[in-house]
């Protein structure tokens, strides 16, 4: 457990630390005014954290009942459940969230006639005390839908949820270049696409003035030059679905090419295969595109439609006179089958011809 | 309320409906065998069902502390929560998830040592009393990376959270033609991409046996004819960053092209450009591809390239020899600017010609 730490004037980090590898950043902004002082809580936790925010809090508000509104930026265990807590010590407390989120959140027993949705204020921004506006930074589908970020604008603080968020090899509170590693994989994890990257980046460049601090849920703070690196790297982050589709990918060919060989053994040209695989491998043609286990390909060393056509060239090539014939025949009847681009690995121009029997 | 509806023997809707668009369906999976009955729970929903839910199943399993496994599909608040209750009731209940489910509803305050990974089970199926399986089928990024579906081998159920989930505009148990709508609606507003619907809905078709019904946690349940139709349709959705991105893209194109309008207008071309737009509008051109007020488009009817391209044809061609020079010169810079491919819009054999300043 660490004291809160004053990130800019009047907004705190409220320094839970609990060393796992998912570590929760919770945020206080305070806004003096002539009556008093205004109190926001960006992303309050989970119950576990509970009587720490009280503690925390204590010496900066008087306690978690003098919190006037909190801000949600979607429904994750680890984001929003204390909001409910909070409203129960102060039954006046705003909660504030897009439309997307409410409709979840309100299952955690929030009060509709508390809640105040992001779409509902002129411009996405509401004037806080001291003239000064909160900007809602929409971030849609980092990781949820309704995802939504705040920007302070007097402390130039971007809160940005999940978007930014890290895994922490380290601790540290301010990222360093070494933090790169923990966003990427948080981010490869959890964000579907770079489509919601790119999205979310873009809006982030086009805020003026620009954030002096990304201020994320978990991990660690980002600040000064890292902040356009890593929008640079962030903004060319393949994640989630484009991961998942280039793996599924890569097994489909893994099983076209194993099914296309077995058919070709199937077919009586176990021999001419089991040469032709031998040869190859012997002047090391096969190594360099492709692993083998006997007649079996087992991995790819190049982009697998180009190892495909390069091994079925070779097999029309040096396999004989009884591979040559049935190679194209076998290879189009499976390559269709599973859905994948034939153009990319059949010789196209007069390809028909050796195929009279499969289009009749 | 209702009673709950045995869908088939020994496998419960415990039908709770509540006359919201936003339905919740809890399921209940008995495995009568020699020393008694094992009773699972799929998705055990919010606080606010938990009574509720202990009144109905007191009939089938003797109350709530009976229940001997949770499955878990994603942490939302409308899925996951009860299941800590129920842990309370019968502290020896299991819960089974995805790991990275488990990430996050460990908040709920779960206990480590009673969670069950579903990859932790061998070929991602455990066997049931009785002797049949209950196999895991990954729905990743439908919407929650760790989403997993459950299908039940003997009643051919297959438990598919939100994926299949619909808004209620009426609220019959079985689906019919008409629930299409509600499912539509519900999958573009909350999942990411088609490309986790594709590989979702592949994998279901891959399941061996097919199933008789998907049963989802929102909504009406889908079975016969409807299942293949809706796994069809569901396969060729646009949803989420689909449909943001392609709107993303419409502003862009109306950003620029008024951006094209203004800058012809300040560059003295202001008499020619409105007696152009006029003349177009008078013999309807215009009002067949995009919408104006004034010198200011203002919506765009066919696909806003094409749009853009005829507008630019139409003022190179009538507008005058004071727009026609200039004309190229200003939407390409524009254009480029804003990072549209010029290669659809603007002539390219012989362009150069036309702007020897711009390349200088």
């Amino acid at each position: 457990m660490m004291k809160p730490v004053e990130l800019r004037k009047n907004v705190w980090w409220l320094a839970h630390r609990s060393d796992s590898l998912l570590e929760v950043n919770v945020y206080l902004l305070c806004y003096p005014h002539e009556k008093g002082q205004a109190n926001l809580m960006i992303d309050p936790g989970p119950p576990e954290l509970l009587t720490y925010l009280q503690k925390a809090v204590l010496p900066i508000t008087g306690g978690l009942d003098k919190i006037q509104a909190v801000l949600i930026n979607h429904q994750d265990p680890d984001v929003a459940p204390n909001s409910a807590y909070i409203q129960k010590l102060n039954p006046q407390c705003m909660v504030v969230a897009s439309e997307d989120t409410w409709r979840l959140i309100q299952f955690l027993g929030l009060k509709a006639s508390r809640f105040k949705a992001v779409e509902s204020y002129r411009n996405h921004r509401a004037i806080m005390p001291g003239g000064n506006r909160l900007i809602f930074v929409p971030s849609p589908f980092c990781h949820f839908r309704g995802a939504m970020m705040y920007y302070d604008e007097r402390s130039r603080i971007l809160f940005s949820g999940d978007l930014f968020g890290g895994l922490s090899y380290s601790h540290d509170l301010y990222a360093t270049e070494a933090s790169w590693e923990g966003i990427k994989t948080f981010h490869q994890l959890y964000m579907p696409s770079r489509d919601a990257l790119k999205l979310a980046v873009s809006r982030i460049r086009n805020l003026d003035p620009q954030p002096e601090m990304i201020a994320p849920q978990h991990g660690s703070i980002i600040q000064g030059g890292l902040i356009k690196d890593f929008l640079d790297r962030m903004y060319n982050l393949e994640v989630g679905l484009d991961l998942l589709i280039a793996g599924e990918k890569k097994e489909n060919y893994l099983g076209a090419v194993n099914e296309i060989l077995n058919e070709l053994e199937k077919e009586g040209s176990a021999d001419a295969l089991a040469k032709g695989i031998a040869a190859l491998n012997r002047d090391r043609s096969f190594t360099s595109i492709m692993t083998f286990v006997g007649t079996r390909v087992t991995g790819f060393k190049v982009d697998p439609p180009i190892a495909v056509k390069i091994l079925l060239e070779h097999l029309r090539t040096y396999g004989g006179t009884g591979l040559e014939s049935l190679v194209n025949l076998v290879a189009l009847k499976t390559l269709i089958g599973r859905n994948i681009p034939i153009g990319d690995i059949l010789p196209q121009s007069g390809g028909e011809q050796d195929l009279p029997d499969y289009f009749e």
